[in-house]
């Protein structure tokens, strides 16, 4: 049975959900994301007869995890991608991170695609969070859902990568 | 068991789709769209124990029928809504349209809330692209999944709406 | 007795007036916006020994009947004036639509000139409203004053209607 | 019977009208403004039952005698209203007085409302003169009817007031 | 002997031809334009060896109309061209309409080109009509000859298509 | 017979032509240029009745030769024009010289109109090419239809001529 | 014993404190904030083993008024301080007057230097009080902390005056 | 003999020359100023047969001050000059004052030119001072000769009052 | 006795103090920086009757560990204070970091306020310095004065403190 | 007798005076330009009992010219000026060439000053003419005077040059 | 024998070359560049009679790393620096840290100059990379030419070490 | 024995190098720089086995000079290269010159690379130096290191033409 590798990041401050500016970004934690994931994972398991391996890594802090964290979905030696796609919150990192945004084309560019989510609806915030520099080499983005928002972020990038490999569902 | 009415409004060219810039949008059709949304609707109301009544409005060409279709979800001498939500894919409007905007705002302050979804990744795309005069007023966009961007918009509107009316999945 | 002839125009979405953010636009109908411009209408009467034939065009949601309503207040062959002037709420077109604004300069320049009136204080809201695409071809505008701006509006264009038929208050 | 306390405002070089550039400006002096304002006055509180007080400040020359002028419509002790409104014609001040701005809203924030008049159609001038720091702080806008920009927006005021305290028309 | 069909769009105010800003425009109108155009029409018959056909479409004052007239000449069904040209005014609708330049697009795409004329020189007009939406998806423009901008524009298609089809001048 | 005297000028990298990015400027040739148009310059001269002298300066280099080239087209002393119009390609001073524009300002106001001309589409390459300095004080352009953006210039400038001269046609 | 003359000035409608917008500018009064000021002085006078003169000139409505008073802390004559130090609330004035500007350059110039205070927290208010004129021609800036933003003013340019004399804390 | 009436203002701050930044405004002094313009009166006088009456108002410090003194230039009843020219450095008010630019463009509507002069170079100082709200309605500017630009303003507006009044050198 | 916890965080190069600059930064060091707030801690604590607990943070090279520190001023779990305040000097991440901003957002909604200082004049120096992306979920901001800029700013921290728990000074 | 050496350069298009946009520049020619400065000089030769002797280069349409015109007032060999000072109106230069400002920049830091004079009033022109590139390393301009310009110039710069040799007048 | 100490930095995501999108970065990786380097290195020790001792930090993927080493080059004790100089690829931080630069700044005022290479032509990729935070602070940069950027930088900087030591070339 | 043919442009006032602002541009002259550059040449020939043939065309004044010396690389019958590469300084041209872009881009497509080197750092020098509009159509840029920046030019531009041509080193 395929196994679809997928790493899952969530970017600066996501630790403080629930905390933090409850009216902006609600209630939810991250465990309940967890969670909700977890249901459509196994949804998407059944619906499609794959068994798919989700690696969290949660509310990275820094720059530099993330990017390392994207960086080991390659070799490094041979190019070859070693997980199958990514579902990621860049969080602040959205508006202001260049070297995230290379490090997604390169391994996009290798073989790796990823899904931006955002808890909230960017457009409806500060100026600054209108412009995303991850998003263009990105699939696509999924944003203001909440918690839902990974949910859906994980069913976007398993469709992609199920048609990629033949199961077009 | 309850219906949840769902307006789903094309905008103009969609109904080019498989013949308009197909390296852009893909070879998918308005018809294999409906397909997806149809099956993701079954299982939908399936999970939730609802009904779902979707009301496609296809490639509406003008902005008058965009705002009359959003108008229309709300009875104007009462005020009450007459549709549970909206799924939107505003096309060129999303970037031209302050009347649609308008509306749209008008309808969500009444209990109407909507979804935009985009099959590109506009983020990717012209920079008059990357700004969505709808967006603000949504609850959140789902873009760049090609037909697959409409099966999460309607995911996450009838999330949303089984929240607001108690049964949080 | 001389009749002066005047078409008010009501842009997209007025009618969800009284529905529609009520912070913003009040609670007023479009109902008692007709009321109140129409004591108006029979004060100006009285005083200026006139009648006034008010030509009401309520909420239309398309650029196109907008720029029909105003192309016909010229007979098209003769190039002479059939209406003696405009009283408009662009609404969102305000913003958007040079085709509108082609059109009331068009009539303008053959004697039929256009106030532009607003219920909100356009101003003090979002950054795109500051700007008036229409407003450069019209007499003047009022706005901010919810349906005592079009009451406004229509004194203003009787009062300078007037002083170009040579009875000037 | 209820009095109405009003204080009208001019801004600097309103004392040249009639000598100032007249294809702006038109031919109208203070003294022809003032006369028609009275008469609108009369009517007014003939068709509402009250007295109003205008109180005419004219032509202001610096930003410092309007600025008193403004916040000597509240008891600077106690913060109650001296004044019911203020009609004003800032004039050059509109484009460039964050200190007039300020007063005016702390006025406004006191119970005293303002309403802004201009005796030219800003919008189809100078691009400096599109932008209005003083519009966001009154109530709403008139301009472009020259003199009878004030007669309005002494209407639109009293207007205003009357239905604040009780007697909308 | 080939047969060229060609759609002829005018957009929004140009039934105002004549009447509209004559120092502008001039004095020509829609039917003078006609003229003018068929007999360059002839000419390029009889040089060519072909039949051309052309189908005005004037003065329409929506976008929708525009759209579906620039839409239907792709067969929607089978992406084949049903026109073998565009010579388009898009008036007002070339700085503010992406929806134009989408269908325009997606012609295009299909093998139908188009051209863009103007009667005005827009580029010694307001700043906001020095931009076209609509021109980089065209071959090209003419603007500034008043009528004689469409018999130009006639002319450059016919070339174009002449050179596509092998007869080349 | 009336005999026309028009300028032909060509600004700097156009002898590169048929060598230089081919896929923006196509294959042609001034020469093949050249002949097109004194193809439709005989044409012209049949259909009107007329002499047209086509004087080529090809390919000029520096701002200050078509710079003294639109200079002479004007008599110096008397002030009156020696050449009835000019066609010209500025290339790229289209975008940088506010020389050749004030240069081309002074013939026109002296009675010698010109045409622009573009081999490329302009508005569909980069920014900084969407700008003309010397368009608005030109009567009209012509652009994107390579070699045949002369041959209908020529045609546009004859046209405009005939009918300043008296022969409209 | 040494004595600190020091000028301390307030901008236009600082005399509506208590009154204006307390949302934005709290509850304290001129009144309050020259009592904390007050106490701070004392304190710092035991602890340096100085006296300090504190000139206050509140709530200046006028550009000139404060103008002059910057001007008066240099002997016009021979160019040498007479005060040794300026704290300023420039209010309105910091946004809008070069004029202010240039007197504290002046002044600076000649040996007086000023420290900018502010109630509110500018940055986090309207864009156009993001952009400081004054700030840069001042030591530094205080901002945000009420009545309190006077005290750390007078503390920071007492410090600063006090090691330019010698006796660095 | 004739006598020409000259107002020669001095805007804000310039009180302080000599002192204020001396490695920008040199070490002249008004006094210094004064002396080599009436060098200059006097030369003028004697080539010309005229007297100038040449009225100082030195460095003031307000808007309003400045605003007067243009205004009573000209005869606020009649409309008529009672000045024939201005010679003005408006200092800080050039980049701000749209009043001033009012009450200049008020006069010379009225027959009362301006000429504008500035001490320092303004073009190389900072960006806020490369524009001049002042200028565009004067005849022209001097700056950046120290004390000598008021000697060539002079010169400036003499030459062209003898001009106007027939005497042209 | 009460004690208020205080985190004190310095950002990157601060390290590099008494090194970097000095003309810019001046010759001290975060130790002579420490001294001088240690010294107001102690007049703070007696005149306040409390203690306060200086927690420095000292030149954290990284964004990750700013946020770490400041996002440790809150319990995850329970969302609760663990520290009164935050006195920070972002260094360069003021002017680049979403993250941070975003952290003390949080924290600020948690009840932890924070007080930004700046040793330099920053509105002096680079235009890119003058926003900043923190100050405006800070109480406020202290920049200028060196070292004193943090003295000033724990006064300004504790004394915001104190009137929060009730001992307003 | 002291001989001071002045380049006096004109741009391009400076030959069309007189016929050139009357309305903009006036009808004087370069001719009685010369002749109104070289009164100007023999006056000043007069006052100052000097010689000057005076270079002119009219018109020159090349950015070359002008540059080596500029370069040559400095002995490349040795550094050493050749000339004392240039009278410069660099025409369209101004606003474009780079060039021409370094050649400015080098000189006047070999010291050779140069000042710029033009014609027409640029700051009341379009938009693109409020820029002067050259302008930042001149001593200073005259703009608007016509031909005086030139004569104001030469002044200014006769001025500037025997302060510099010592005998300040 | 005189040793140069210099410190060679790697940005984020180098360690991807060879990987990373080869049709910007080529084929080369951090090995090959390496190799390359040395190369040079020994010729550059063999002209000039020195030894060059070069400290590889290899695609460092955070700020906080990179700022360490940069700060790492001075004594943060005496100020003195501990290596020669820098040659740096700041990768994606060339756009984005304001630290970064501060590191750089700070290091070359105590005597450490920096050289920055780009493998890629920075100036033909995405607009936002023609910015450099850090190339101001540098001495020079070399760009666009794959792993022998690095190769030229080291020569750049090992030539002007020279030079400052004496040894010019 | 192999001979790559270069060519070495160098733009407007680089003859002036050793007079010109020397704290910007060095003390180094173009005779030095040749000097600097023949070392190189010849241990680039020794190195490469090749013969590197040099010329020199320096400090043209004009664009039209530049722009001939780039074309003439191409035969402009055959379209083939006739030399083998560019090392240019375009100076002030890089900043304006969108014909030396065109032209470059022309040689480029047609196989002759150009390197583009300046003498000073131009990012840390004025605003419109930072943009490069011929950097984009060269292979790289070495600026900063005064005459060093052709030395290593030309080793760039020679390392690249001899990867090409299959001698990689």
């Amino acid at each position: 049975m395929k196994t679809l590798k997928i790493l899952a990041l969530n970017g600066p401050n996501l630790n403080m959900l629930g905390i933090r500016e409850p009216e902006v970004y609600g209630r939810e934690t991250l465990a309940s994301i967890h969670k909700a994931v977890s249901a459509r994972k196994a949804e998407l398991e059944k619906e499609r007869g794959i068994r798919i391996a989700l690696d969290w890594r949660d509310a990275m802090q820094s720059e530099e995890a993330m990017l390392r964290a994207v960086q080991e979905t390659v070799d490094s030696k041979t190019g070859r991608p070693r997980t199958d796609g990514i579902l990621i919150n860049p969080a602040a990192y959205t508006h202001t991170s260049v070297a995230l945004r290379d490090a997604l084309a390169a391994v996009q560019c290798a073989g790796v695609p990823a899904v931006e989510v955002h808890l909230s609806n960017t457009q409806a915030r500060d100026d600054f969070r209108h412009t995303s520099l991850t998003a263009p080499v990105c699939l696509g983005q999924v944003s203001g859902f909440h918690g839902h928002s990974y949910v859906l972020g994980l069913d976007a990038l398993v469709n992609h990568l199920m048609r990629k490999t033949g199961s077009v569902r």
